[in-house]
């Protein structure tokens, strides 16, 4: 695993990966060959179908076991798996309340107005400074007419784990009948995690978070999780998602699973100290320097920074400039603030995560988030470090006085 | 291109192809290439994001001109594209009905329970004998409560092409506020479709039944169409289909369309004289053998034929053991009549599509579906319906006296 991608002809240190991870060769390789080999319909009767069929099913087989759920249900992507998760469960339930966080993925935000339209009404939790649910804030939050829980373990920008157990635990309480729907895009195969150790009904992945394949995620389940489909079609995936199988998507799920999971003893502690490593730079050059997010839970591999006085998209563009890459907040909604040259102009509205935890409008334009992966190079974390505090200084340095780096 | 896989050690005849086709060499080799290349998030504004979204954008402007569309949105698949554009049309517009067809393909149908759940009522139109929507059915059923029409281009089964232009003036007429959706899976990339020239607010592409990825595809739109989305997530897709763009997926679709369209002209003929010359075979042999679907408007590639006396799985069965493989119906369905071991079991309830067209149990028992490509080749779709004939022939002769073989 390498990340120099030389598109430019200049080697680049890419630090994104809560937004993508590049795809391990091995994923690359066998879904190249699977596509070739195992064409085959699954559903197809006829001997081209068996072993396509046999495939995927050992795929799904692999991947519930990493989970210790019940079923697997293939889908095209993280986003799709958390809006059956939370639609799904919904839609078998009579008109009620689904409970989400003001901080959440906008996969899980933006089931809103389809939710609306089948009778569900939405209550959107605020959340502490560091984007996680409060427990006493879900507790007067939940009543017999919750449907379904939403819950964000790790979290994206911010880094925050949620503290799954009790949370759940206060759901199984005062809404025993509730669907507990976790989004496990961020931790899957960073961290460990038994469905049935919290009793949780469904849980999301996304499979390019991870080495994976781009367009292909699943949706695990407790045995007793009761779900309609939102793409029913020709009843694939035990009737809870329809269309032709993506065997060559589900078997390099399953590969990057496999190395996810027999290098996590590694990969955590790799991604950790990077992170820790680059604040630590960071915060020796500039004090000021804030790292967001909660101090104990945390996802390794997420460094959420806010450098006061310093505009974090000037910064992310002058590191890109000079082959560094990382981002102000996530990747995962649409660049309507793209010129389409790759050259982001500033938003109108401030970040909505940022807004939830509280930030103010300045201080939401100072945050850029780091994210690191099992094939970060501790030295190219280490010289993107410097080249950052670099950038961020001669900001401040230009900076009028008593401005934006004046103290706050 | 070549069908020669050898899984089993020896050469097989794959003739299944309206199930699934063989994916181009360049198609897998450009995926694999772009996985590993543009990595990227397309969203991401830092350098690694615009390489994606500019190879993304080539490709959807390339799909966006094969039919003469405003708009491409990119979907996991021809199933998820027909339902977001029915029930996202639909969704749009206050509570009404929906019209489709007794012998639609399940994408369409299954679209049901969830159209119901949004307060749309759907009408199953009965169909003629070929599979297709006679215009006066049509126009019986129009009326100013209609939200939406989902019409099958090409029938997956029988091969008949509706008169898209005849049942697209009849809404126009009758129901002009009406989005009409069409399903072009089995046509798009074999015969010439403009979107313009029919009124037609969208259609439904898969990518993998022209030789292009599995788990991709896509809704193209006109101008005016308006749809709502079903997987909203980040916005992506001009808000019609949110989840990280699948790059390579996409620029696997333009590859495969790319070809499909520049071997148009050839691979029409090809796939047509091969259905004539294998039903030929056949008939000569067996001359009470019935060719299904509509004599002039039919898809090139799709041979549905009738053997009375045969029991078309067992026929199935006995010409997959000697490497030629087929199907008896559909495959875009679970294999909830398989053991799991490749072996079919006959099926309780009878094919739906030919109970539609009016067959009987015992006549619905006795229909296989070959289907060609540009890859099959002439001299072994030659040999294959030598094979059938000899093996429709011992099932024949092995026939009690009298019984399913005799006369009808």
């Amino acid at each position: 695993m390498g990340n120099d991608a030389t598109m430019t002809g200049s080697r680049r240190i890419y630090l994104d990966n809560a937004a993508t991870t590049c795809p391990l060769p091995e994923v690359v390789h066998t879904m190249a060959e699977a596509s070739r080999d195992l064409f085959g319909n699954p559903s197809s009767s006829h001997s081209f179908g068996p072993s396509a069929r046999h495939r995927l099913e050992d795929a799904r087989e692999f991947l519930r076991g990493t989970l210790g759920a019940a079923r697997v249900v293939f889908t095209s992507g993280g986003s799709e798996a958390d809006c059956l998760g939370i639609v799904g469960s919904a839609m078998l339930r009579p008109p009620g309340r689904v409970l989400m966080a003001a901080s959440d993925h906008p996969a899980i935000l933006n089931c809103e107005p389809l939710l609306s339209r089948l009778r569900h009404r939405t209550t959107v939790l605020p959340v502490t400074r560091h984007g996680d649910i409060a427990p006493e804030t879900l507790f007067e939050a939940l009543g017999q007419d919750v449907r379904t829980v939403a819950l964000l373990h790790g979290h994206n920008e911010l880094g925050t784990l949620c503290d799954l157990q009790e949370l759940v635990e206060l759901v199984r309480r005062s809404a025993p009948e509730a669907h507990v729907h976790v989004d496990l895009v961020q931790t899957y195969g960073k961290l460990p995690f038994e469905l049935g150790d919290l009793d949780v009904d469904s849980v999301a992945v996304s499979g390019h978070k991870f080495h994976g394949p781009r367009g292909a995620g699943f949706l695990a389940l407790s045995s007793t999780a009761e779900l309609a489909p939102l793409l029913p079609a020709g009843g694939q995936e035990g009737g809870l998602r329809g269309g032709t199988e993506n065997v060559a998507g589900a078997i390099g799920l399953a590969v990057a699973a496999e190395y996810a999971f027999s290098h996590q003893a590694d990969i955590e502690p790799h991604t950790r100290q990077i992170a820790d490593l680059v604040f630590g730079i960071v915060q020796q050059a500039l004090p000021q320097a804030e790292r967001l997010g909660h101090a104990e839970r945390r996802l390794p591999h997420i460094l959420s920074l806010r450098l006061p006085g310093v505009i974090g998209q000037t910064l992310q563009q002058r590191c890109d400039a000079r082959g560094v890459a990382f981002s102000t907040g996530a990747a995962c909604h649409s660049h309507d603030g793209d010129t389409g040259d790759g050259k982001a102009k500033p938003k109108g509205p401030p970040n909505r995560v940022l807004a939830a935890i509280g930030l103010d409008d300045r201080a939401a334009r100072e945050v850029v988030r780091l994210s690191f992966a099992g094939d970060t190079r501790r030295d190219d974390a280490e010289a993107a470090a410097h080249i950052l505090v670099e950038e961020a200084q001669r900001l401040l340095d230009s900076a009028p006085r008593g401005s934006a780096a004046g103290p706050r």
